[in-house]
């Protein structure tokens, strides 16, 4: 609570009567998940041990490259590793000593409190589709993004009920310049919505213009003493940290600011085709990326990141939803508890070009494999279509209604007095049904999950209604959905402040598409 | 070794090279799933006896109806059940002790011997759609199944490598006589394909033919000492066990044939809508009907079976996919493996209408839900549409083809030297790609699953195709299966006292339709 006074304090007079007015017109978006049932886990003790033994033999033979960061090294040196040219051989132990001052868990603070998400534990929070320089509609088609569609995306996301986070480029705005995008996308998900959000990572100093506008929004002091951006550094898989995302990375972990440090891997190409090897590459990469964060600032937060898939041999496509990549990633989820670490994986994700029932086999797969391996932060966790290459609307909000399975199956059992149900069993006896028994009127409103989206109604019903699919569905409820949008309240000088910071940087540099 | 010679030797000279024969031109067909990954348990030890002791307080205290059936009320009365009317209160304990009788796992032969499944342990059998009275593909739309169906499916059937199992009722043939369509169903199986198959069960005689028929294509000794068989029992939920099903039990459990004894539950309609009270209700259910199965012939093979899905409370439709389904089907595995039975459920549900994304999200959840909640046996693993009322060809290969992913994951994780892949983390290094290097090309055709249907194109591709959706895909994909299709060889004296038989039979009677 001092916390959240400290705020408010910082934000003027006034806001707190004002946050209470505009969390009563926003819309319901359920809590993170806290999961109430096991992970699930396919590491025995014996391949635990043979990956973290083989990592650090990795760490320590192998080594990492830091490249073009020469501060870096000198962390690194300093640290007690052996370093020779780029190449940084750091002694077996030493990684997994220095990852020891992250937090097991960490608050990212929203502008609207209730919007805090808390990453890391139990719990899983989900965020929407990043990166698409493509979007896709059914009216459209497949078409660059532009930042109105960016603008969209995070309509739809502020509106969803199951999504706790609003990302960070939901697509690539490619009609803005790239050198000034990061201004723009921030704005968006500052504005459009009260959830929480990512920072930009594509240059050190656009990081730091995301810590300058979060400044703006919660309070310069609020900003130094809380977590309120989780942005993405990819690590440059195999065992390469460019100077760029370190880069970023820096800037964040200096402001306390959270990092997801996740290696990119398509099996097979970046990584050994096997889920073991796979394994040890990404607990290695990890490693490296943890401690050097921890390096430039101990006890900054951090998450345990693996975007892993499959390949497809024939074309050399990657594939999703695949059984590697599966066991890849309920496996990387026992590394990363065992390591201490919130934990990043999974999505929707899906090959197909269409949000088909391909998209939805694949995505399926990957989003219940999400669940049960213990992710804490779950990106792409809707609208991921044609490999990331395409952020689309129709499967942004059927992914969307699928997140709330998700937070049924997490609930577990209730084995309450309520949850036994005998007095039901007793009432209706056999051969008699439970439709209008006492137990099943006092629960049916909460007893089974309802998607918004999907058809359930009878088969003539449905096909007098025009027989449509599940896109058609869904772009009936994109459409609805962006029309009954409504802007969450903010600080009219908060605002100002926030389009002026924007304004005043794009003037002070030429554009530049590259 | 000797049982398939004694089998041999019943069906007379030139049996051994023919089966050799034809063995070789058959297709592959993956072995059934013997799982190297653990099972995910949702319930704790305290609600597992929360469970169990209220099961028992159900078959005590409000006990279970065998309806119309005077035989099964003797045999509960002479096994020290307190019987009042047709109701059957089963003192605490006596169920569960009953129930030791029946085998943890036993082995369905299939009259090609390479073609077995042995159901239970840690193994997943495999078997398509069962009981849709329509059929849909692209071309034809939704309409009433026929005959003509019924041989489309069972050949689709023996064509997919990932099913194990030709199933029973893959489709109702309606153009055949209600009391006839047995016959002719069984024959399709016998013949077109060489995979295990189901035994009719809408009636005590029908059970007989099925048997009958069995002892034509296995020889009568071989089917007196080895099942043949599998066959599904429905309880009619709650706790109702009606004459013909019964009737069909006693059939198959006095001739050693199997029995997968299933509660058919939608939840808030034929149980209480939460999860504890219908595993409680399962458990009761089962407990009954596989000690009754174990009071006809002690030792009778049989299979704890729940069919449980939940329900919208608005339409009252049944819906899949759901996260109470889910957890129901983890938790009944949990009960099953307790009372050492071999575990029947889950399948490719879905509410859909078409083959769509709804489609696809429902089945890939129940999928996921089968192989992990530790099912030996799932029917309905492909082909299932419209809450089983449509047996679609297009979903059929659809999910016949996500079958291969199960395959996949339960394999886990090899951490065998190579299944480390340290050569290559180390021949590649920083920087590198695995593409080529030593491991990946040792390794790379085994290392991904690879869908035999779904699109890995690049988009542009893709698009001068015709920008095909996965139905459009399966179309193809079914008719190129029909086309390839080559019977497997069968003895001519055995074809020929099957349909003497079936002649014989149909002669026997007039034609009913109801």
């Amino acid at each position: 609570m001092s916390e959240m006074g400290g705020r408010r304090a910082a934000r003027g007079g006034g806001g707190a009567a004002r946050r209470a007015e505009r969390t009563a017109v926003s819309l319901e978006t359920a809590r993170f998940i806290t999961r109430n049932i096991p992970d699930f886990e396919v590491l025995n003790a014996e391949a635990l041990e043979i990956i973290e033994h083989n990592a650090e033999t990795v760490l320590e033979e192998i080594g990492v490259n830091f490249v073009e960061n020469p501060a870096a090294l000198d962390r690194w040196r300093a640290a007690g590793a052996d370093v020779r040219g780029e190449r940084v051989h750091i002694p077996r132990g030493l990684a997994r000593k220095l990852c020891a001052t992250a937090p097991r868990s960490f608050t990212q603070h929203a502008r609207n409190p209730e919007r805090n998400v808390d990453i890391g534990g139990r719990n899983l929070v989900l965020a929407p589709v990043y990166g698409p320089p493509f979007v896709r509609d059914a009216a459209g088609g497949r078409r660059y993004a532009t930042m109105a569609d960016f603008n969209n995306f995070v309509k739809l996301g502020y509106m969803s009920r199951w999504l706790h986070h609003s990302g960070g480029t939901v697509c690539e705005p490619t009609d803005i310049p790239v050198n000034k995008r990061h201004l723009d996308m921030l704005l968006a998900h500052m504005t459009l919505s009260d959830k929480p959000f990512m920072g930009s990572v594509t240059a050190p100093e656009r990081a730091a213009d995301s810590v300058e506008m979060c400044k703006l929004l919660f309070g310069a002091d609020f900003v130094d003493s809380h977590t309120v951006m989780t942005s993405l550094i990819n690590i440059n898989s195999p065992l390469t940290f460019d100077g760029i995302m370190m880069g970023a990375l820096e800037v964040y972990a200096a402001a306390n600011q959270a990092a997801i440090i996740s290696p990119f891997i398509v099996g097979g190409a970046m990584a050994p085709v096997t889920v073991a090897g796979t394994l040890t590459q990404v607990l290695a990469e990890v490693l490296a990326g943890v401690a050097y964060s921890q390096l430039v600032r101990p006890g900054a937060p951090v998450i345990f990141g693996a975007f892993v898939t499959s390949i497809d041999m024939n074309s050399g496509a990657p594939t999703f939803g695949t059984p590697e990549a599966s066991l890849i990633t309920y496996g990387a989820g026992q590394l990363a508890r065992r390591l201490g670490l919130p934990y990043r994986s999974a999505g929707a994700f899906c090959g197909s070009k269409l949000p088909d029932a391909q998209a939805a086999y694949e995505s399926a797969n990957s989003l219940n494999m999400g669940l049960l391996s213990g992710v804490n932060f779950m990106l792409h966790a809707c609208g991921w279509l044609e490999g990331g290459l395409v952020a689309s609307y129709e499967k942004f909000v059927m992914d969307a209604d699928q997140l709330g399975i998700l937070h049924g199956l997490a609930r577990g059992v209730d084995v309450s007095e309520n949850g036994q149900a005998m007095s039901a069993i007793r009432e209706v006896g056999p051969g008699g049904h439970y439709l209008g028994c006492d137990h099943t009127r006092a629960n049916f409103k909460d007893a089974f999950w309802r998607s918004d989206l999907l058809d359930y109604k009878p088969f003539e019903t449905w096909d007098e209604e025009g027989a449509r699919d599940t896109q058609a569905l869904a772009t009936i409820r994109v459409q609805k959905m962006l029309g009954d949008y409504q802007q969450p309240a903010l600080d009219e000088g908060i605002r100002d402040s926030l389009t002026d910071y924007v304004a005043r940087k794009k003037a002070s540099m030429p554009d530049a598409f590259l």
